[in-house]
């Protein structure tokens, strides 16, 4: 493993204990029914624990990074969409046309897109557009069904890459991390390091990802159950190496990185629920850190949340990636902050307690 | 009934199904897999629908109107908060303390407060706070234990107050408006209208309000079960005028006016779901305008939920009232709008389809 990813995993921190206690107190002062706020008052003692501070600073602006893998396992048939589409889809986020393009801007968050292992040529970035960051570990990974799907050097690589961004994001100004991902077939590759990470079948965690028929269905299972059936155990780092992606592990990077520089992330759908069991696996002090944005519709990302005890906050049936349900959820993790920081108090407000 | 109310039931229009087919073609367009946005899709396509335009103007800005009101259920102990709260809250809102300016001021959203029935002396409102509107049709209900909250022309008189409302809101170029409420002991008021309307059993749609203990929630139960036993059927203004509460009349008003000005309205938890029940049942016509911001931690909002057929946007475990669940869906909806306006194609990115 490369040093930024080593560095990150040395550098966090539990969250403050005292803070969280000093928010739920204030919680309780604030106009309104104890508890009656639900997961925001969650959300809220959270923040407070990850910035050391009650109230926490609005955890503003967002910055949510894209990385973009292509997936040997492409020629299993997994997937309808032909590889080609990974590059042309790092074009669009370049130029701004994708939907979390849209999302983001929304929120006022910044996008970074990250090549960290596509196969075909990618373009420069537009100008004012969101920053592409050259990274490339390798053109894709090997195919996972038929062997490794990288080697342990890459997979350092990739989550070094991964820390190396989010160190980045926090350092220019970043409150907040959001995870994004690109790369046809990777729902498969997720499929696999979740069902070897959580110890689930692979019928119970492999989707249908894009939305592929019952045949793809089945060939998709298939490689999934096998590629896990070769491992011996369930060391996280030769799951990432054996059946993951070069984005699930610079995702796993971008998740310690956060954690390491005291910063929430949220996560996205089944690509980040698979770079997070990595992540907890291999420094399970990054969890106190993470929030799920969404819950996706792919079985395996619920697995894989189960797993580490997470309850997503948003569940609107996304099943698109690029970050797209962890962006709709920045608002609710700002409210969270801004519920804090901002309401009245009873004494404040001469409201009188039951 | 009076005129304004009248007036905005016979303005509703059916929404725009060419509109919804365009919006419905040009998503499967958009750069994503068909249908990988999913609840945001179902949006997208009701808020072209309300808008009679594909890709329809995003619907901003958001308009929350707080009705406030006290019940004379409150003397049966139904909740151990002193009905003064009442006004001191509407001061909080004036002030900008509570967590709905909080959530407002987040989402760009205006706030108006209205006074529709409160029992007490209520202060004139901050400069450059939230509008205040003095509307009092009654200074509180009667007690619907004992007999009707309301006269049928104090009912009347709360639909156009809220019927006029959102005529205002909307000329006055909001995009969306939001559903808001306060009134101590409204829940008892809500689960009687809610339990009458969909022919459920008092105690499936009787909740712990604020978080009432075991004692107080039988005597509540009871005091549901009672009154909507009293009631000879399922006549939404008679159930209204019987064991409603009047800020629950303004709201029904509220949201017939926003179907009558072609605004989608946002609608929040459980006296804002006994206030749809009562629109819907006077005015089926509103139900396309409608849309459920959240699932209320209150039995009874889910109940009327399902028997109206929607589906909430979030679940959060909220039970706070005012406006806070439905103000925290505001950027979803928002959302929506702009994934259909502002992604790019296939075509126009060059990306291939499979």
């Amino acid at each position: 493993m490369g040093s930024a990813f080593d560095g990150a995993v040395t550098a966090i921190t539990p969250p403050d204990d005292a803070a969280a206690t000093a928010a739920l107190e204030h919680l309780d002062r604030l106009t309104k029914p104890p508890g009656s706020l639900g997961r925001l008052e969650r959300v809220a003692v959270q923040l407070a624990a990850i910035a050391g501070a009650s109230p926490p600073p609005v955890p503003a602006p967002a910055a949510v990074a894209v990385f973009a893998a292509d997936h040997g396992v492409w020629a299993e048939g997994v997937t309808p969409w032909p590889q080609e589409v990974t590059a042309q889809m790092v074009a669009n986020f370049c130029a701004g046309g994708a939907a979390i393009n849209v999302l983001a801007r929304q929120v006022g968050a910044t996008v970074v897109v990250v090549d960290v292992g596509v196969a075909g040529p990618v373009g420069d970035g537009a100008a004012g557009g969101p920053r592409l960051i050259r990274a490339r570990v390798a053109p894709g990974t090997a195919n996972l069904a038929a062997g490794p799907a990288m080697t342990p050097g890459q997979a350092g690589q990739a989550l070094d890459v991964g820390a190396a961004v989010a160190a980045d994001l926090a350092a220019g100004g970043a409150g907040c991390l959001v995870t994004g991902d690109m790369g046809i077939a990777n729902t498969t590759a997720s499929a696999a390091v979740i069902a070897a990470l959580t110890g689930r079948p692979a019928a119970e965690v492999t989707g249908r990802g894009t939305g592929i028929d019952d045949a793809r269905l089945a060939v998709k299972v298939g490689v999934v159950s096998r590629a896990v059936g070769r491992l011996g155990g369930r060391d996280p780092l030769t799951v990432l190496t054996e059946v993951g992606g070069l984005e699930i592990a610079a995702l796993a990077g971008f998740i310690v990185g956060a954690a390491a520089a005291r910063r929430p992330v949220i996560v996205d759908g089944v690509i980040a629920a698979a770079g997070l069991l990595v992540a907890a696996g291999l420094a399970p002090g990054v969890l106190p850190y993470a929030i799920a944005g969404h819950r996706s519709a792919e079985p395996g990302a619920t697995a894989a949340l189960e797993h580490l005890g997470l309850d997503p906050l948003l569940d609107l049936e996304l099943r698109l990636g690029e970050g797209s349900g962890a962006c709709l959820a920045v608002p609710i993790v700002e409210a969270a902050a801004r519920i804090l920081g901002e309401m009245a108090t009873f004494d404040s407000a001469g409201v009188t307690e039951k």
